[in-house]
């Protein structure tokens, strides 16, 4: 078995790169570097037209789209627990993960790449000030969903931590960057910490030199 | 056992629409009014917050977001096989409901509602013909993707329709509100006269009273 991933660092690739570290396996962690263009040459687009991380490569096949390689790894280690095996648990789950991947995610694509939604640099400016907002209101919304878990479990998927913590921990520092101050947000950030703090994860954020907060008051 | 679905005709909620439908059992279709805003009254949004399509409530459980929902419904029939059981093909099954869902649907999302990104009327106009081409150029994808098929299966994703093509139809669909002639996509208009054929989805598309082509010639 060898199981590679392509992964950019801070991007949502940090995800399946967290869940890889979980499982405890051998895998190899290749890093693209999305600065210097990496993801647009024939090389990697050989391996994902849509020049997008993360890919995950298991024996040569190749897995793109988070959501995929989420469910894959899931079923590929199930002693990981990373989602509910119940069929409801495991439905609402994967919900708040599509609504991260579908919503969340492209929102800040808005703030942070707005070129990908017009070629007009008004229009680009004008899209991020928008959208900025909007995703000030999804981080709440994602706050209110990791107030709804209560003491009642450790992770917000239950007794394991998963892919739904980890996603939540990549959008917050993402919010960071967009200059929205995530220790606002008091549940969330607390939730955050706690993920960063899980062995695993701490090594995937040292290994992609990540800083959780990057937020800079004016 | 008691299944509902909150569904608005042509929405996406019409690939969970049909699933249940080919499933054979019995189900509650509820239309949702989108032109009346049924969608944001407090009725609705008891059931669902964020106020979108398609919702399934199963036995007073209620799941939203179409993967979470097709997933779902896939592990509850697995006699009717809409996702492929098989680790891998599965996988690739997924990374195309994902792709769909978080890249294909949005980009019409910027066409048909460009309020949801901004609030002025030249930056809505911009991103409208801006993400027309972006939509055209996507749907170039799923004819390759189409066409990649080949001849030795019937359906996207093996001997069974399933969510693969019939969202593929809608994407299709919804292309043709854009003013993008489906009809150019040789393979993929042939594959969606094809889904639309099938007597489940057709019993759906009686019932959301559908055109399928809804492109007018300037």
């Amino acid at each position: 078995m060898s199981l590679k991933l392509y992964f950019a660092p801070g991007a949502c690739s940090f995800v399946p790169h967290c869940l890889l570290q979980l499982s405890g396996v051998d895998y190899e962690p290749q890093m693209v570097k999305l600065h210097k263009g990496e993801q647009n040459g024939d090389e990697y687009k050989a391996i994902n037209p849509r020049g997008q991380v993360p890919v995950l490569v298991d024996d040569g096949h190749v897995i793109t789209q988070i959501l995929a390689i989420i469910l894959y790894l899931d079923q590929k280690f199930p002693d990981a627990h990373f989602l509910p095996s119940e069929a409801l648990p495991r439905a609402k789950a994967i919900e708040t993960l599509a609504w991260m991947n579908n919503t969340v995610h492209p929102t800040f694509t808005h703030v942070f790449m707005p070129q990908k939604f017009c070629d007009q640099a008004d229009v680009q400016a004008a899209l991020k000030t928008f959208n900025t907002q909007t995703y000030a209101n999804l981080l709440s919304e994602l706050d209110d969903l990791v107030q709804r878990k209560g003491q009642h479990a450790a992770w917000l998927t239950g007794a394991h931590i998963g892919p739904v913590d980890i996603y939540a921990l990549t959008l917050t520092r993402w919010g960071s960057i967009a200059g929205i101050d995530p220790t606002t947000y008091k549940t969330l950030w607390s939730h955050v910490q706690q993920v960063a703090a899980h062995s695993a994860v701490a090594a995937v954020i040292e290994r992609e030199r990540l800083q959780l907060n990057l937020f800079k008051p004016t």
